[in-house]
């Protein structure tokens, strides 16, 4: 269904979409060649490197491609340039907008002000002011109008029009899926014999473009797009179902409702399988990263990994490219990763202790955790709202162990002691 | 009085120290030339790149060797290696010993597997199962032994004694100083218009080896050494002071009380001057390192940029190079790392707001906070302990804003409904 009523993707990009201006039906690897040429010495060649630690856990050759390095921390400046190197002389002076609070308005921003362009970027109200500064770093004009994503994108279009700008789409454009497409030629010359590209998937414009490249330079090589659970909208569109997309996800970066039209078209006809990853695999994907690469990613820049260490019986043995696609992540998501993973292992934990109301009580349990080895990092005494009878009373503690074995320990030693505790471990410090 | 004690280091390093297996009595650009040689294409040739938004915000160009990205992500391994290499034929048989918890431990066993010499690895009782694991891994043989770093070092030289092995030593040894000293002919070769090296110290191998190199290379170059101002003991032998040493510190990776003998005696002749950096400052240089080049480096390894930002007059329009010199640092406190920061830029704030004690007065305050925006992630309620009469009661709250103004407006607010609110920005959820 999906693909016949997509047969005719520039009639459709043409109607509805705000890829008013795309040039072109389809995108081809002659365009992502050209478009390679344009961006040549403009954006970072970055990194593409084997990871050993991360090959030998998974059973599978994982080589990483760091566009977490590009200069604004995300690939989405490939496809950018490529459009505004596309622009006329007098589109060049009446100027550019783009609507994002992430890093397609850096993109835009930073190579519209190398190249003199003027660029006006809308972003929704209440944008932390470090993403408004951010993006005003390289020259932009930065507008925050709309309380929501949607409000902003109707104020940007009206103020398009109004003032003659090319809307530079974050995706569904040609050019920007040519852009976005050189990735794939720089992995290939990289490495040569990848088998699979595990790619992140929010509006379709890298992966499109990727397996635009991919399919033609090495047609056997197998390109598989991840989407978060949590915003299955292209997932939905290819398989036939319909599962909600909402929520607060990790990859906010990937969180798009609304695919664009031309870049699913191009999906259904060269993607080999979207896959979905929860929360709980972003959020170890994104750790692993941090502890054994040593790189920043954001929650959607570690969506291929995700994939993988969810699921090692279906790439084990085989050679997988995964473009890191992006490094802005907010330090107190970060931090949160970080916390969770240490309560997933046992590092820290929220415990629940049933005590005799009377003095002294907590001074004991602080012996017994101390002389365990146990760091106590909160501590919260509870009298009034509890279920046990009157003479009880709860305390709850979020205590710090070396792992689980040492937790362990520390939990026999309270329980030899007649204590009665209740383990959170899945979540604490958050 | 420091230089003349030191006169003949060989002799002190064959009393006391643990470096008695000390070749020569000094290590030349011949030596660091040739451990250049023997670990060539067994170490990782770290990235040496120009950072220009750092560059740009601090006003001089800041050039960063990446050895985080070391397979064990450190530069130790540099000098254990060349230390490994110079085994006879017997000795590699017996095998090496090394008393270690952090990269020294990691670099040894690393390079020890590799080659097939059996290695035994000492850590003090409690260390972390992870960094037992993490060394386990290259098949060293770990012994947890000694409360203290003074416990295991003897343990391991009584060890090491009986089982006729070769001590390892982290940093007190000349082909070890030799081998850390390939850093600097790196990055002179990477980038050779370097005015200043700005390296971090702890035992002070790794300047040592840099300085004999650098000078040799280019003899204008200036050589700074970086300590954490609760551990100055370089500082203290060079400058001739008595500031006590102890503490802990982000830095515990050059958090070493007792320098070498034979470090301190080249430092003494080469290095142009020590810098000591709080605790603040290697708190900021690792966040700025996470969010600007999203790379983690542990405290130790931000030490050289801590000291940049700590006073940037001091380097303005000079060429720096700052050697990443690891990126082993703890989850939980690279957490902690990003919540304090955030605390300082004013996005999580602890508030104490007096309050009249009763009914809605709580839900009254939420919503205060939600109109203006402000995320409430912590609420402490407290009627029993406060200094205000017996009918008020005070309410303790983290809120996350925005940024700093954005927080000035919601204390606005509070006090334009009467509230009488006291802040704490400077920590907060760490």
């Amino acid at each position: 269904m999906a693909a016949a009523q997509l047969s005719n993707p520039t009639l459709h990009a043409r109607q509805g979409h705000m890829a008013d201006r795309t040039q072109a039906a389809d995108v081809t690897f002659e365009d992502v060649k050209r478009a390679a040429k344009v961006i040549e010495g403009a954006v970072v060649r970055t990194p593409c490197d084997l990871s050993f630690t991360l090959s030998h856990d998974l059973g599978a050759d994982i080589c990483l491609k760091f566009e977490n390095l590009q200069f604004t921390s995300a690939y989405k400046e490939r496809g950018a340039l490529v459009r505004l190197s596309a622009l006329s002389d007098a589109e060049r002076k009446r100027g550019v907008i783009a609507m994002s609070a992430g890093n397609h308005a850096q993109g835009v921003s930073y190579h519209a002000g190398r190249l003199g362009i003027p660029a006006t970027i809308v972003m929704p109200e209440g944008t932390p002011a470090v993403k408004a500064e951010n993006t005003k770093r390289w020259g932009a004009h930065v507008i925050l109008e709309g309380k929501t994503l949607e409000d902003s994108a109707r104020f940007a279009r009206g103020y398009c029009e109004q003032h003659g700008l090319v809307f530079v789409h974050p995706f569904d454009d040609p050019l920007v899926i040519a852009g976005q497409g050189t990735v794939a030629i720089e992995m290939l010359e990289a490495m040569a014999d990848l088998d699979v590209l595990v790619v992140p998937v929010g509006g379709g414009g890298l992966v499109a473009g990727m397996a635009v490249a991919a399919k033609a330079i090495k047609p056997g090589i197998e390109v598989i797009g991840v989407e978060a659970a949590l915003y299955p909208s292209i997932y939905n569109k290819i398989k036939g179902t319909n599962l909600p997309t909402r929520g607060d996800t990790l990859a906010e970066g990937i969180a798009v409702a609304n695919p664009g039209v031309l870049t699913t078209e191009i999906i259904s006809r060269l993607v080999d399988d979207i896959v979905l990853v929860s929360e709980t695999d972003l959020e170890r994907a994104t750790f692993a990263l941090l502890m054994i690469e040593k790189t920043v990613v954001e929650g959607a820049g570690a969506a291929g990994l995700a994939a993988v260490m969810a699921d090692r019986q279906r790439w084990k043995g085989r050679k997988l490219g995964l473009p890191l696609t992006g490094g802005n992540i907010d330090p107190r998501l970060l931090a949160s990763v970080l916390t969770r993973e240490l309560a997933r292992e046992g590092r820290l934990s929220r415990l629940t202790i049933d005590i005799p109301d009377r003095p002294g009580e907590l001074s004991r349990v602080s012996a017994v955790l101390g002389q365990a080895g146990a760091n106590i990092v909160e501590v919260y005494h509870q009298r009034v709202f509890t279920d046990l009878p009157a003479r009880g009373t709860e305390l709850n503690l979020v205590i710090e162990t070396r792992d689980r074995s040492h937790l362990e320990g520390v939990l026999a030693q309270l329980e030899a002691k007649g204590y009665r505790v209740i383990v959170k471990t899945g979540q604490a410090a958050g």
